[in-house]
């Protein structure tokens, strides 16, 4: 009886991996793609991860790695209609089934967040350069672990509201921007028995994902999202409690 | 500068329409149609009522009926699956974009409440004569204007938990069932502007849509989920506030 | 069986009332106090509409007076020590029975406003001319009637997270400071029978309540937390279910 | 930069331990108190356990004893009125600054609660024999960790709705009663920093803190209620960001 593992999580990070290989500004911050920087931070806070990616077989997401998988991180942005829906309903059953889930910066708009969420996940958003500062509105809530009042992302694609997604179950951080808009940059939901957290950051074009802070987030945000150990849900037909009636 | 609307609500009452065609037991109590019943409590309160059913060309439901209706109430249980994947998106947006939905009963596997819940919203059942009490517990919230601590409904199928969906935004009922189960039985959302609200009373080989309390309770939620007034929601591109960097 | 009435809401405008008889910067802006300016367009907007002020007695919330009162707005600042513990849990029962309850700006600190929420009500907070840009998160919500996106107020005080209350049970609204700070500007709460909604604009040397937005939010803010009749909730000891074991 | 600790939890079992010294039929299941038995549990299930009682000084809860403790259980039932205000006041503020805290079945009325919660508490009861099905709505979440869909108490003292809390901001269990009623039996909040939980069961005169369900419901409760670390909030008057205007 405790609540407490001593095994690794696994974490599976799938990125989309395109504009990796056709744009020199996004090589320049991640040469050998987004998605081996966040398993190199992920894998150094102790977790044990792997990739995959669109252009890979099944996406790189067979059942077999699904199965396998404690929490999947997700970044996409140009290419969403290429996820095949066959992938998407197999990544929601396991999420509904409790593997956690990270969707990251544009990601919102992936085929899996809006069947999850039911919304458009829509927003404003502006590449100019803006400063971003994350308020924490939760402190004490696990994902903030570490953190003070707010973290800076010295320059950031703006999102801006509305964001059109359900009300979070818990909205973890606020973001500032230099022009005047304001985000619900992290928020968490569960679905069936699966966490899921959206965190805004990660303009492919700079640097984000070097950031102390946002690793710290990412890493906090796999530790919250880890399934809790317990039986599969039970629907159908049921008989009445014996001598109810 | 008003919060207050003189002109009439409208309201289109949906059915699928096929069990009350077929079964004598259906009939005995809904002789033209659990719609036809749902309309005419909805309209002595006041309401401005059509009906629309699966089998009338485009479900009922064309674009212009949805553009002049405020609230759409659904009922649905054997054919699902036979309601157009076109309609369900045209209902989706018009949610999405304020109409209020208020599903009822086996609606809860309707394809456009999954949709917007983002779940499977699978639950368990028996046909055996419980007794159903909903106990109220959100005393305050219009929908339970005129209600007591609780009401009750003499015999009803029971749907018990698990319920597969999204943490309600507001529980409005719970309902205490003879055979030893409990479901989240009113549960209010919202989806961009549109307000949803699921009902879990209403089988359709009981009286239930007779009974006062409950017809009470889908009146309230009528009016609760009426549009708000307002201008549409705006994204996209969006450019800095002027001298703000 | 009506969700609407055709009777006046009636409200209750409180006011602390000691900035104004003792400052000409204040007077400038409220020159018979902040009170009569919120009566005021309250009063034109169709509500029936009374002030009450600290230095009356009983602070003019006699029990007559707030048992004749469908909703009760709060602003205080300098003298919230100076409110009774007496009234204040006359005021306290009033919201939990059902009688709305709007608390403006520097309100946040008052005794009835932490008393309900269960925390210090904390934030921080600077007066040096910040332009605020109120961003709506919960289109389709009554208090958004009639705006659009956002609106701006072009000088208020700065309030800045972290705001120490519970988790709104809807967020409204979150404000932009140009000098770097969000704050979570409309929040709503229910306590026992009684809607309560947080509204943060309003600073004493400022014509903030003289804005037709801020204005046109209040009106809303009464109409949404308007009392629901209903029967009193009832505890206690309470017999089982005949013929249930 | 890791999300989990490897130093045990610290827990105060905190007790009233009145009924204990005056009724048999509470010895007979609690000879030592109902504190020794949850300190029992908890501390085989690997954490650092002390108890307090209320005849003890300063009710066992110095500050330095508050200090060190991660997570306080609260059990009280005859005597809440007894619990100083001073020390309830201590309570609270090591709450807000992050300790975790349960408070268990009759604590519903305990100061510490009602003041964290902003409402009376109020509820039903009967001392009857009821059973107790107590059925998970939040599959997933850490508290229901090793559970499958319900457990069940073969005899209890019923607690019914109205519960005049603030809705939970996680509901994880709602108890079905064989008697008619049902009740909001696992329900999480924060407040500050601060994590709270209560649990529904524990009744002095039965051997609920006996039950291996009822016993790692609180285990987990425990650890889903440990402080986050982090820096502490900052609150006050504070300058813009550099250059921002």
């Amino acid at each position: 009886m405790t609540a407490s593992s001593s095994t690794k999580l696994r974490v599976t990070v799938w990125n989309e991996f395109r504009h990796e290989r056709h744009s020199e500004e996004v090589q320049k911050h991640y040469p050998e793609g987004i998605h081996k920087t966040i398993a190199g931070f992920l894998g150094e806070a102790g977790l044990e991860v792997r990739t995959a990616t669109l252009d890979e077989p099944e996406h790189g997401l067979t059942q077999e790695v699904l199965d396998s998988t404690d929490v999947l991180t997700w970044w996409g942005h140009m290419a969403h209609g290429d996820v095949s829906d066959e992938i998407v309903e197999r990544v929601y059953k396991r999420v509904l089934d409790g593997m956690g889930l990270i969707v990251l910066h544009s990601g919102h708009f992936s085929k899996i967040f809006r069947k999850l969420m039911g919304t458009t996940c829509d927003l404003k958003w502006r590449e100019s350069g803006d400063r971003e500062r994350l308020w924490v509105v939760a402190p004490g809530h696990p994902i903030t672990e570490g953190l003070g009042d707010y973290f800076e992302i010295e320059e950031e694609e703006m999102y801006g509201e509305h964001f059109d997604i359900p009300t979070p179950e818990t909205l973890v951080f606020i973001s500032w921007f230099t022009g005047g808009e304001v985000f619900r940059s992290g928020a968490c939901y569960t679905r069936g028995r699966g966490k899921i957290f959206y965190f805004r950051p990660g303009h492919e074009t700079l640097p984000t994902y070097h950031n102390k802070d946002v690793q710290r987030v990412i890493v906090n945000g796999v530790h919250w999202a880890a399934p809790t150990p317990g039986q599969p849900r039970v629907f159908g037909n049921t008989p009445a409690l014996e001598g109810s009636k």
